[in-house]
């Protein structure tokens, strides 16, 4: 059964070994969410019905299609940052400078572990912004599936803000990658047809 | 590398043919919530310092992978449940005889549709109560990744309201299967500790 493909994946993630963790799982509820706005497409594109929208709804297929393989590979890039923080908290921290060289070490490692969720964040809300779209385009016979599409996608968003906000809480409060990192996602959730939370879906 | 794994199904999902769909999709991210959360309760089993609720992580962890396997057989209860409509849209309706069996035959087909999705909001409530247990028992050092759970589990749910909504809006208003199935969702989120729209983790 096809399910029975997901169990490696699903057993790797229950297990104690920390990645895949929650980075993963986030991107790929992502790409879930992707790979339903493209069914919607699919079922809209090549129907008389709906020609006048078949330009968009092409348009957006390509769109969610390359997204989906961009959280994919962010999972990836999750986990090997994950790796690096793994790899710092097991340096030697016997002497003041072996303390001082494993600080800076997880400092570093604390700060590129923030950049993929943060990249998660931001695909999601490009996401949510063509599930918009589509929910107004889209065969309405799969409306529903927009619906579900749109939960799992902010559900995607909210995760991966768990994920930036558990590295930079690490760092030191005045660290400055921190600021501007927090920055970033602040402007991101204020962009227009980007603020998930207030996102719903028909069965709210 | 394990993601890999994924495609075949994400491929699914995103192609023209309608199931796997919303309903998969929806048990899917239950059951990554519930692997997060085992992965805390392995994560906290086990270590000295955190001895004393060793026996209530246990019980949590054998709760969850037992759900973890039930969410995955909605999802498979729900492909099969969807095949089934789709063969009543496809009888034949050219006399009245014809309508009025086919009229039937989808009413059946719909209320047999709703009980799976149903069913997995019932497990994502209760998923969600664990971790909320988890959030104040498990090792502090995964706590984003309940919290991570704690998303997938409320995108679970609202998705699988989706999914029961568009089942009975398809029936007749007078419909006392669907009333009754109403007034279930609404005991449902009625449940102390089992509203999900409630519940946000730290970076709300």
């Amino acid at each position: 059964m096809l399910l029975d493909e997901l169990n490696p994946y699903l057993n790797e993630l229950a297990s104690a070994s920390p990645a895949p963790g929650g980075g993963a799982a986030a991107a790929v509820t992502v790409a879930q969410g992707l790979a339903l706005l493209s069914m919607v497409c699919n079922l809209t594109i090549g129907k008389k019905k709906f020609s006048t929208v078949e330009a968009q709804a092409k348009d957006i297929l390509e769109q969610v299609s390359a997204m989906r393989a961009e959280a994919l590979s962010e999972a990836e890039a999750d986990m090997n940052a994950f790796t690096v923080v793994m790899q710092a908290y097991q340096m030697p921290a016997e002497t003041d400078e072996q303390k001082s060289t494993r600080k800076a070490a997880l400092e570093k490692a604390a700060r590129k572990a923030a950049e993929p969720p943060f990249r998660l964040m931001t695909l999601a809300a490009q996401a949510l912004a063509l599930a918009d779209q589509l929910e107004k385009i889209g065969n309405p016979n799969v409306l529903s599936d927009v619906f579900v599409g749109r939960h799992l996608l902010i559900a995607g968003y909210k995760s991966s803000k768990e994920n930036v906000a558990v590295n930079l809480n690490s760092l030191p409060p005045e660290d400055s990658f921190a600021s501007e990192m927090r920055a970033r996602m602040h402007d991101l959730s204020g962009t227009p047809g980007a603020c998930p939370v207030d996102w719903h879906g028909s069965a709210d």
